[in-house]
């Protein structure tokens, strides 16, 4: 977690005062089930909650675990001063440390996934809106970072709007995948707890029970959610790197944002430099990064080994506010990207009409010309413009071979720009479902 | 692909005959969709279809591309020399090379997600048989290695199988993630054919038109799938990691099958290594890493760049070969692991009834004396166990502070099993959704 | 970095207060060099050194940053503040922001390889220590984590210094891949700036000049660094998993240092869990994290984007104090490793003599019985040891084929542990280049 | 390992037929030192020696593998068939199948590593050939995409030759690494085979006797030999990525050679694809993959397990093999790079004279000019030729302010190219260690 890329509503949660918070509610919670079976006396389970507004001393906690060697212990101890040493004997019975720690991390998870979902709607807002924005405005599509044929910067914005939404349903999975919590004791049996506390601690904290546990919580399911955000900020990637590729000086088809006092460089002040998206590119290897670790901690010895903990120490947190800062980036530098449409228009003539032609090639295989004999055709005359700056369409006119086989109004017809962007109300019905 | 860890019927998906047969029937069904549209003549989309059950010829189109740099264009000038180069001659129209080539790469990847799919059900059978016939069989739960309260093996394959089953329904997330098609031309704008022919096509294939493609399909939808089968790998490894180390000298509770004429080691000819599950462990680590490969493919320059080719000739037959060959050698071995019940019982009786430790600290707590103290109690006499050799029952029966708070009867019932297995029948009923 | 696997040695080397004090003896050092070349006035460069002793305030800058958004910018007002504007305008003469920024993160690198290599030097003397003490504790070689045949405790501690003397060398070689710097301007061809200044600032600041920069030093070396840590780290993790077998209740041949106050588990309290090594194991997945990243940030556009910067903001520190804690760790559980030699040999008895199989089927094709005969006869006495828990020794001296071959001495001498260990000396010889 | 990335004299290296000849090597040449010990008759040692020119049987040996699932009892079996039953019964005497299996591995990584290194020999004769060619070639030098000051295209290729230079002697060094071999037996003790067979051997084969080793060779030494090939992966990378930029139609500045034959697209005559360095980003994906799971490869349990086995059976060829094919056509990319001064010159002047403002900045702080006022002054004229495509030097010599502190002569000076291009002698001496 690097501060300077890291909001505070996702911060918050890694906090170890709202950890202590959360481990509360389940000592408490799991305290009135137990009441309630009649496992203990319910005037120490309501006494518990006396503690219900403490805000827990990190330091005093720390302190003492520094002696027992062992956090949550160091909590129950500290919670029993607020509580009293009686009343709280029965906080904690049968369950085991792992029974707080694992229902609390994916308390924890959830609740960071919360916040990324709100995060992928502000991205889906921007790109929505630049996309009907731009719906119509042209611009050259690019493979091989080589001019190819005509597409929209709608198009563009449909398309990573399409990506981030399958982001998000992904992430809505990965969220039900680590939403589950565990009260089920030493190697999960249930030996010393019933079930019935494990469902109501669930219930009050929007879990569902982990339908079986060792003494943790299965670890493919913190893969799976690592995984998850590993694919976003690989979206996140793509994104930012096409941006790059629109500021860069010889395309300059769009411009992140540019504020009044900043500076561009200690040495060139005319320079404006992507650097968000810059920035944006390193954080997504940044997320990716905890990929692998939350895949090597699923195989843990037996009923669980605590090699994952410092892993998750590292990641959760890393992962999640990374990710959470580079979305709402993201959503800042699409909602306020200059994009400069004229400068699209000539981009694409670069080439005089070149980009037409896959067009030509079709009216004249169309026109009776055999495939091969079309492409020949077609490759001599589009040389002249890659080569000597001519214009494609008087090439054409001019190319009796060509004119055997089409008319100068049918050439003419393969000039137009409609004819590339018809079908883009078709795409945007089918990416935002609706009548354009 | 490494063929002594290959299975032919995946192997065959990713041969290039099975490719061409697919880029085949991909151009043959957009002919009919474009004949159907008028686009062109019923006889030329028919003609396509003379090449149905041609065998093509890898090695003539090898030679072509050799020449024309270019395979699509090496397949179609092979296809027209079946079909008839005057009939073939509006093949491909209006479509781009990756139109087909990443149609192909999706069919490929369905029917192997189809295949894993089944391998693990067969995982799941092996498990679900194993976990019900040592449903019972009680052996000491483990963590930190460390012998911790009793479970029973039936437990361990029921959470194996909980695992696996949630893998089954990511897998199949996975494989509607990719199952989609594109017939969009070059920049995906659908300017030089009809959206209508990918409808065709898709459905033909049993495929999904996606949404918006540019000149691919976009590669989250890969990157969702490789990180899939990278997280089923680590489930893998966790259920591997398991029976090396019950098979461990020290340890014996199982082992994996052992046939006849098998030699375990040319020097020691006692040994029977677990060579096949630490053969999983290492395939896991292979298919694990293709996650971080499909993730960077994702961010391709503007409507797409090629890096991502060379990457998926490698990791889409590498991770689905080394993953069918692992679930099925994993389905194999749970299938015949050979297991020691009675070993169990005596691994877990190593330090006489200590595993006990927590119900009598638990009933110690339940009589009134603090948890400090009970802790301190357990403890002194859980050391003379482990230190001395000690019965831990027996120290406590002679511990005159115990038996202040809990008398024999009690300390008795405290060594009880069927304290440990009652809620088994509970968990099982969760975990394979039927009463036991 | 995670605080709690953070030591402030390490972690002073990433505070804002060091990396503004590098920046400073840059660019001090830059004007002396500048002034002695004539470019700028001597007193010029005299009067930056007024801020020598200055502590930078870190929120100030930040503060200016949050104008200007750029952090060499904010600085260099900052340090006018202390200077005085008129005095200070010269620094940064024809530098570009990376000159500082590169070089000093090169700085910072370097120190922290300096720690990390007396770390180093830390577990070398405790693998030496214990492999000398242990160098003739006979235990049971395991490989797949069977019983083999008889090693020395020492060995294994000797092999692991080895390892880690291989990986000290690693990283003295790793650290002279990023001890270099760079004053070559805004895109590496000191336009700007004379290649003296580089000279002089290198050379004050221990550093070889780049031979060839862009706007930053070449990420290739970084890669290497964090490659190399990756590899250390993976050695931490070996001796992490050997010290976790070698404490699991069933093998319980070593135990780390578990002091007094200290708890095992909230449930269990006779639990001694091998907690150390489990967090060395999850360390080394989260230090291993960071290459790929690493080698991710080499392909930067043209002379330099700024993606590498974020990422470097959290692998740098992140790995370097990781692996200090991890290193520092893991020098504390060797040192302090309670070794229990008895164990041991029991633990290799367990199945009476079998370890001395191989001995036994050379002496018998020494005999002259062929090798698949020889196979066969220790083969079948060896299956009575292993599932019948016969005596290795008394089969074979009841086997009427072995005696044939074998005098019940020559088969007595087979069970002579010295055999085994006669090689030892040789091999510290090898390891530690002295005569045992 | 894929085929079309693959050239023959590194695939044969892991052709089984190879690593049978070498396991041959191995063992006839450990009866050698051990019947000269005395410890087998010469004879026997001097019989192995028929199988010499003995063209291995991979089919007969995989048939006796299917029986005995051991690869190098087959192996032995195999041989024994040659070499006759009797005289080759003392073949393989005290030694374990990890002692042929790992040096047979060491072997091989080390004539690929001599394949790799005369690999990167013809990158980096076609880097300073090129470099030489274009040492005065102006271009701009680009930092965040975005033009920043003048370069030349020889300071590019010279970079990029420093950085393969750096790799050449990364691999040289992780060459050594693996170039150990051990004949010591079931755990490394040397029990039943004299250590002067290890040395004999080692000679003879062109490696050093590793100093200490288990059943295995320790695998931080092959982690160390992946990891440096990740790292060459990535600067191949980097000069794809540049190449790639410069290919792209706006800029232009160079592209791959494009042979007669070749059709760039199917759809689009005119197009010129970079598909060379696309696919080389493609395939540094692949080798960096092969990282982790060496890394993962480290931590092996006690004396061995086997789970190293099959991911190098994987990673060994697939890196080595990927690598190899990725140099050469990196070299041949470079070696035909048509390369556009003139486009060069086009683009850098796209902004009339404005890559030259840190220079006039540089000028007016010189002239007594306040740091602040004159980024101020050099902003205001920047931003006009920015938006309004001003030339830069008539905007300065225009404005009152610029012109109060710097002449028209000296404000002329300013934007003479071979200001920056003074210093190129000096850094290619650097580099190339020559003078130019």
């Amino acid at each position: 977690m690097i501060p300077r890329y890291a909001r505070p509503e996702m911060t918050a949660i890694w906090d170890p005062s709202t950890r202590f918070r959360i481990w509360f509610e389940i000592e408490a919670h799991a305290c009135d089930a137990m009441a309630e079976l009649g496992v203990i006396p319910k005037a120490n389970a309501e006494a518990v909650w006396k503690a219900k507004d403490v805000e827990f001393d990190v330091a005093r906690i720390d302190e003492i675990e520094a002696v027992t060697k062992h956090d949550v212990i160091a909590f129950l101890t500290h919670l029993a001063e607020h509580v009293g040493a009686d009343e709280a004997r029965f906080v904690h019975q049968g369950m085991t440390s792992s029974d707080v720690l694992d229902t609390c991390l994916n308390v924890q998870m959830a609740r960071a996934a919360d916040i990324l979902l709100a995060d992928i709607d502000k991205v889906l807002a921007a790109l929505k809106r630049r996309a009907y924005e731009h719906k119509d405005t042209v611009r050259i599509g690019r493979s091989h970072g080589i001019h190819a044929e005509p597409t929209t910067m709608g198009l563009t914005f449909a398309r990573f709007y399409a990506e981030m939404d399958r982001n998000k349903r992904r992430l809505a999975a990965a969220r039900a995948e680590i939403a589950t919590g565990a009260i089920s004791g030493a190697v999960g049996t249930f030996a010393n707890i019933d079930p019935r506390v494990e469902e109501h601690v669930c219930k009050m904290l929007g879990l569902t029970p982990e339908p079986i546990s060792t003494q943790v919580i299965p670890r493919d399911r913190h893969a799976m959610f690592f995984a998850t955000l590993g694919v976003i900020a690989s979206s996140i990637e793509n994104v930012a790197i096409e941006i790059r590729h629109m500021q860069r000086t010889e395309v300059l088809e769009a411009e992140e944002f540019f504020s009044a006092g900043q500076k561009g460089s200690s040495a060139m002040p005319h320079k404006r430099n992507p650097v968000l998206t810059e920035n944006l590119t390193g954080l997504a290897r940044l997320v990716r990064a905890c990929v692998i670790p939350a895949l090597e901690n699923v195989a843990l010895w037996h009923e669980r080994d605590i090699s994952h903990s410092s892993v998750e120490r590292g990641i959760a947190p890393d992962a999640t506010v990374t990710l959470d800062f580079a979305l709402n980036r993201l959503a800042g530098v699409i909602d306020k990207l200059v994009i400069y449409p004229e400068t699209m228009l000539n981009n694409m003539n670069k080439f005089k009409g070149l980009v037409m032609s896959q067009r030509v090639l079709l009216a004249l295989t169309q026109a009776g010309v055999s495939r091969e004999d079309s492409y020949r055709l077609v490759q001599r005359n589009a040389m002249k413009v890659w080569e000597q700056g001519k214009d494609f369409k008087q090439e054409l006119l001019a190319d009796p071979d060509v004119t055997a086989a089409l008319s100068p109004a049918e050439i003419e017809e393969k000039f137009d720009l409609g004819y590339h962007t018809k079908h883009v109300d078709t795409i945007f019905a089918r990416v935002f479902g609706e009548t354009a």
